[in-house]
This record gives structure tokens, C-alpha cells and sequence, in this order.
């Protein structure tokens, strides 16, 4: 895996641009060679099931998208449009902070493969998932 | 495929209880034996890219996993927690409203697939996916 | 969505190339402007439960995989890499010939998507899933 | 995640009995409570493109949807039926010997996840994948 073009605060910038992004809350709060890791502080709106109060798998499904793809920014020096992605949701998402980690898997040419994954404030596994990402140069 | 167990007001109704669903301004707009169609009002806060406007993969995926799960919640009469979804981008979503139609496509009795589409105003198709469902009768 | 580049013949005679699809006994039974159609006979070694006589739900994905390629070939005028695939199980798939039927979903200049699904003799649907696949001009 | 309830000889002995495991020439050749490895010799009729001599992906996704379900069977004590399964294909699989390696996700008492890796003899990383499978004790 080469190393990264982007500088922490160079990623970090990045992220805050998209109007979804600040909705979310997203913020960098680590990035090293093996990979990025995002915070995303609880929101009411987030919430599908209001007995349980658990969030949204969409919500999740973002994060596990956004991640790869910075993960793959941070090799690449930009972020990569979705060719498609998918998550496997392992436990629902209570109230709390959510924190996302993720890695580039392979960064080719023409795709590039990233992974992710979603912890509770408590480290618990909540989902995980892959997106692929068009590297091809743009015309 | 078995007929409806829900009525077009009832799914409605059911839709329209999660605030990340109000959020979202999801609204049922059809449905019949063979499905279902959510309409999605654009909003500012779904864009990724601000330069040219269109609207975060993550904004789609929800409507994937949220229109096939109402799908199948048509047919068995409540929602059913999703296990695991993907999704397939194929063009750009831009300003306007988002046309999101949605099948049940097998219905067990451990779990369910459905599967939908996302188009623009123009019938574009702009993202299209599947998720599969947990029909295990719950404790 | 365009109209065919090979015909029936010179699909058939691509798809019996492969030393793989030889194995499988695959055969072009059918195809239109809207897909295509392969026939795969039953084979001993396919199974993976001996006491139930299920076949493999990796020679399953196989097919799902081929004739979403071939359904894009007929578009394209040549088959093309696989990116990723995804597969949902059905049911089993007892002893019998095994229909598969494929459809071009979305042809793109860089990536194409094509759907596919494998049918018993009686028309059940076994196993369905999709196919991403790199359409970029080589070299 | 729990300790392996098979040992090496037992999980070795259930996956030789696959017609299909058989004639893919799947050995369990390492095994551990993190995950197992299979190794797979080549074969002939493994080959999709003759020019060029490399393995049909639907051999790679077998591999994957195999090693994957004995990772969660040697923590479960038995094999479980795949719900569904997808796989990201990373460079072709030339002629020579596929070493894979499993590793159990998330252990459900209705659904598991389990996901794998396909190398080449020199290590290098050629597919890589997962399968959620159902662990809903039957009847």
C-alpha cells in the first residue's frame, strides 16, 4: 500500500466540505498509514425505531461509504465516486457517539476496494461493509 | 407472492414514524400488489459535491434499504430489521425530487429479499439495490 | 438501451470458450434484445449436501456471475472483467437442469451492472444476484 | 468471540465431504480460534480465459462462500446454509495453488458473518469477500 498524499488536515478539510457531511457531524479525529477514523456525535433525527431509540441503518450505511471512500482519499490525494457498496448490520446503534474506522484494501487504476467499519463508544461492533470506487482518470 | 397485509393508509402511517424518515421527508406516494413508491423531496443537506450539486451515495442507500423494507412489510405486515444491503450507483442524483419504487422479492419464514430502485422526475435510473430482512418470528 | 453487437451464434460460440463453462455444460438456450438465457445440466460433483442432494451455492454463483457478464457481452460485443458480485439464496437446487437468465442493467463507459437469476426446471427462482463489471477500453 | 467447537481433524473431515469440495480439491491446511485456511490446487478446468490462463471467478466466489461458512462452522460445531454472499476481485488468479483464509465476523443466533481471502502462492491478495449465513437452530 503506498503512503498517504493527504495530510491529516487535508483530509480533515475535505470531509467538512460536503453539506451531508455537516449535517452528519462527521469529524477526523485520527489517520495513519493503515487508516482513518471519523466521529459522528448522536443526533435525534438519526433515530428509525423510537420505543428503542436505535438509528437508522442508512445512517450506518453512509458511514461505512464515506469512510472507504476517505480511507482511499487519503492514499489517492481525492476522494473517489461510489461504483457500489455494501453493509452487513451486526448489532443496533443506541444513543452515543459512533465511531468509524476504515482501509484502503487495494487501490488499482481503474477501482479501488475500501473497507469499514462502525463501533459504538463502547468499542462494539455494530456494522461493517466494502465500498468500490472509480479511480479511472477523469477525462 | 401473498397479497398485502397492510393497507396503502397503514404503510403510510408506518412510514411516516421514524424521524429519520421525516428528516428524509419520505412520503408514500403508490402501492399495490406488486409494490411499493416512495417520493423524496430534494433538500440542501443531501449534497456531497457542492460544486455540482448531486446528492450523498449514503442519501440513496437509505432509500434502498428503506423502500425494500417497506416492500416486504407490505406483505408480512410490520417492518422487518435489515441483516445486510448493497447498492449499485449508475448516474449522478441532481436537485429535484427522488422517485423510489420497491419489490418484495422472496419471502421466508428466517428472512426476506427485496429489492429497489431509485429514479429522477424525468425517470432516470439512478441507483438501484437490495436488501435482505430478519422474518424470524421475534422472542 | 442499445441493441445487440453479436448475435446468437457468436455469443453461443464465445461462451464455450472457457474450459470452465465446458466443465459446467453451459449452453445459450435463448436470446433477445432483453437478455439472454443459459441451460445448465445436472452434474454429480455440483452437490454439497450428499444426504439432501442440493447443489453448491458457489456453483450457483457461477452462474449468476457468467451470464450476467454474457448478458452484457451481447450489449457490448465482448465479455467483460468482473469487478464484484453479490448473490441471494433462494432455495436449494435439487437435481435437475438449471435455467439462468441475465439482463443488462446499466452499460457505462467505465463500469457496466448486469442482473441475473437460476431457475429450476419448474420455474422457482433458486438464486439471484448481480454483477459489476469494468467496460474501460483496454490499453 | 467463543472458543472452536470442532477440532482440526473433525472440521477437516466435513469438508471432505462435499462432492464439489472434492472435485475443487479443497484441504484444510491450518486452523486456529481465529480462523481456518484451505488450500486449493489448480486444475485445469479451473480457467475462464484460455489466452491468458486465469481462474473463473465463480471458483474464487465458491472459495469465498466455503472458507467463510467453515470459519463460522468450526466455532459453531456445524455448517450453515449461506443467505447470501458477495465478492471484490482483486488481481486474476493465475495457474499455481489458491490459499485462502476465514475468519468468523459476528456469531448471531439467527444470522452469522464470516469473511475470506483468496492469495496466490506468493501472498499476493486476489479476492477477498464475505457470506452472512443462517444460524437459526432448524426444525
Amino acid at each position: 500500500m503506498p503512503k498517504n498524499k493527504l495530510s491529516r488536515e487535508e483530509l480533515a478539510e475535505r470531509v467538512a466540505v460536503a453539506p451531508f457531511h455537516q449535517w452528519l457531524g462527521l469529524e477526523l479525529t485520527n489517520m495513519d498509514e493503515k487508516g482513518i477514523e471519523l466521529t459522528v456525535p448522536w443526533r435525534e433525527e438519526f433515530v428509525v425505531n423510537v420505543e428503542l431509540g436505535y438509528t437508522h441503518g442508512g445512517v450506518l450505511a453512509t458511514l461505512i461509504d464515506v469512510a472507504a471512500d476517505y480511507a482511499i482519499a487519503a492514499k489517492l490525494g481525492r476522494p473517489v465516486p461510489t461504483i457500489d457498496m455494501r453493509v452487513d448490520y451486526h448489532r443496533p446503534a443506541f444513543q452515543g457517539n459512533l465511531i468509524v474506522k476504515a482501509q484502503a484494501l487495494k487501490l488499482g487504476g481503474n477501482f479501488c476496494t475500501g473497507e469499514a467499519q462502525v463501533y459504538d463508544e463502547k468499542g462494539k461492533l455494530l456494522a461493517s461493509g466494502r465500498g468500490v470506487y472509480l479511480s479511472v482518470p477523469l477525462g
